[in-house]
């Protein structure tokens, strides 16, 4: 199996971009990451999205963009898993390029959900939950997770206010970040006034929507001499896991065996163990992810990733930052994007070009892509070298 | 890159599967292939489907299914490239096995679209088409191939009735394929005065949607001694390329330059040429689709590709025999899952198992899956052992 870099990225604002079509968004960060790569062809294209059929009327959406962008007559395919359809997508690249059977492939995450108007955007969310056994019930996907942080704060005898530091050191990352959705400093005040959507998560427990696209282009690791300077950054671990779709059928709905298991593998492919993690791209569409992740991902014992927060450890400086450029909070989720701005964050900490919230000497990233509740689970270890 | 082989397959009959959910549909052509294969788990599920957002209101289909089946925590994707979903999840399950990082995979084609009272499949299908500029101008699927019909009707001379001879070859094979959706004999005649859909695509152009699902499993080449005196049949080639998302778009819309792309690709990678295909598995959603893909893969020349049903070359004793357990047309076409029985039915075919449609002594075979109105073409190339 070949080694493979990541030679490019590219990403545009997450916003509601009003004036942008799904080609232009799409298309502008798969340009991006062309040009930051110093490409202007590559062999196959990856595309990570998970709601153009129900809210933009599109589906294979693989050849829509590479239609678009201009690689005509190249590969193209649409990966599909939910909010991890991102990372997905550029797992199905990285087999192809490993595999040799293409020398270069362009993976875009991208979403366009907010200007349909009337289109009911909960209901397309849903979609990610079992249709059957979780949503014919007439629960949404934000009560899927409220019931799991009701029962985590059973538990383990935390309060709401505890989850506060998750949203707050996101939300203070997300300041300098120029591609975030929200740049508004939050206090634990405000998070503990905030709007609830469903009790316990309140508005700033919970990931805004957007659209957005996030892209990287990946080659065989011995093609990468170091471009102007950069270090090189390989994928040094990459890995997908399971667990039921619907909640109710895990044994322990409070742990995310999903992310236990391709975290694990990935560290093994990667040769680390937690410790050797530099910065910790986490999925939080909601607080109570960003404990269970790192739970899971061997960061704190069980019931206790929210002292991480607590102790001022999940921030730049600390012991391991996370979502240090806003992470799904602050930066934004534009679900099937999401996953691939993730990867280039990953990048862009190991590359040092995060200016103020650049974790010092960052050598190890990894990032973790959540599909459904814990359902889907993709993990990337990323080495700078 | 390891070769690969195709160990095992399993599929349902296609029909009106008011009594199946979608998970037992896609569940019983998985367990099939697997009790085939003699295996009870594998390392990664990759599941090819179109339209389970829209008409199932599901997504995360991969997840979905490894929960059903059973694969608990393994890795679990979908795929989607419209029509060309089987193929391309076929496509993404050989790239992860071909590079090392598993030793075996499962592939699931599957699609649910009758039971969905109300639901609109017709709109359903069009998001295959380029929803912005044509789908807005109020065209459906089969409204811009009958464009394409009318127009190489028009350019290379023939009439409507020289296309009978594809609809009923593939209507004569269905006969002795159990899993074919339609048993029913048909001539020039009722050909003729069947119902128009959308001049000149009359019904018995047009292939009948249904529920199905279609399954393989892959290991590594080197792993597979003869399984009960089979044939080993190895992937000997596999290629996708894409054309423009909307007909209009293209230099030529009568000539499917993915079809030529890839399958020319495939053939280099098999170290074959067009002369040693002894069965091809081909696309004939409409019969028009049976013409063009006929010409750009080599068996005829430009506007020529009807001329090889009017001279009883396409039938199971003939040059090329197409369609030989029924193709689209009468085997039928569950969109998502009809990649995955072409591949199945060229397996049975090099394993000699088709009794009366059996090609005899085939040795290479070829299946072709369409994405869209020629978008996405995706080809593989296998070979027995």
């Amino acid at each position: 199996m070949r080694q493979v870099a990541i030679l490019g990225i590219g990403q545009i604002k997450i916003d509601e971009h009003w004036d942008l079509s799904l080609r232009e968004i799409g298309g502008n960060a798969a340009f991006a990451a062309m040009q930051d790569a110093g490409l202007d062809k590559v062999d196959a294209l990856f595309v990570g999205n998970m709601l153009s059929p129900l809210v933009d009327g599109q589906n294979q959406l693989g050849t829509f963009f590479s239609d678009w962008i201009g690689l005509w007559h190249q590969e193209a395919v649409k990966v599909e898993a939910a909010c991890a359809s991102g990372a997905a997508a550029l797992r199905a690249g990285l087999m192809a390029v490993a595999s040799g059977d293409i020398d270069s492939a362009l993976v875009v995450g991208v979403e366009k959900m907010t200007d349909k108007a009337g289109h009911d955007i909960t209901s397309a969310l849903a979609t990610a939950a079992d249709a059957d056994y979780e949503v014919e019930q007439g629960i949404s996907f934000v009560g899927i997770n409220a019931l799991v942080m009701r029962r985590y704060m059973y538990e383990f005898g935390w309060k709401h206010e505890d989850f506060a530091p998750f949203s707050i050191n996101a939300h203070a990352n997300a300041l300098h970040n120029p591609f975030a959705r929200l740049h508004e400093k939050i206090t634990v005040d405000k998070f503990e006034k905030s709007s609830m959507i469903a009790t316990p998560i309140n508005l700033l427990d919970a990931s805004p929507i957007g659209d957005g696209a996030a892209a990287a282009i990946i080659v065989p690791a011995e093609k990468v001499a170091s471009v102007s300077g950069r270090p090189r950054i390989t994928v040094a671990g990459s890995a997908s896991a399971t667990d039921s779709i619907a909640v109710h059928s895990r044994k322990d709905p409070l742990f995310l065996s999903a992310a236990y298991e391709s975290a694990k593998r990935a560290y093994e492919l990667a040769g680390v163990q937690p410790q050797d993690i530099d910065v910790f791209e986490l999925h939080d569409a909601f607080s109570i992810m960003s404990a269970l992740s790192l739970e899971a991902c061997g960061f704190a014992e069980r019931g206790q990733g929210v002292k991480l927060g607590l102790k001022n450890e999940i921030n730049p400086k600390g012991r391991i930052p996370v979502c240090t450029r806003g992470g799904l909070k602050a930066r934004g989720h534009p679900v099937g994007a999401t996953g691939m701005y993730q990867v280039v964050e990953v990048v862009q900490q190991l590359r040092g070009e995060c200016g103020a919230t650049q974790v010092e000497d960052a050598q190890v990233g990894m990032a973790q892509n959540i599909g459904g509740s814990g359902a889907t689970i993709i993990t990337h270890i990323l080495k700078a070298d």
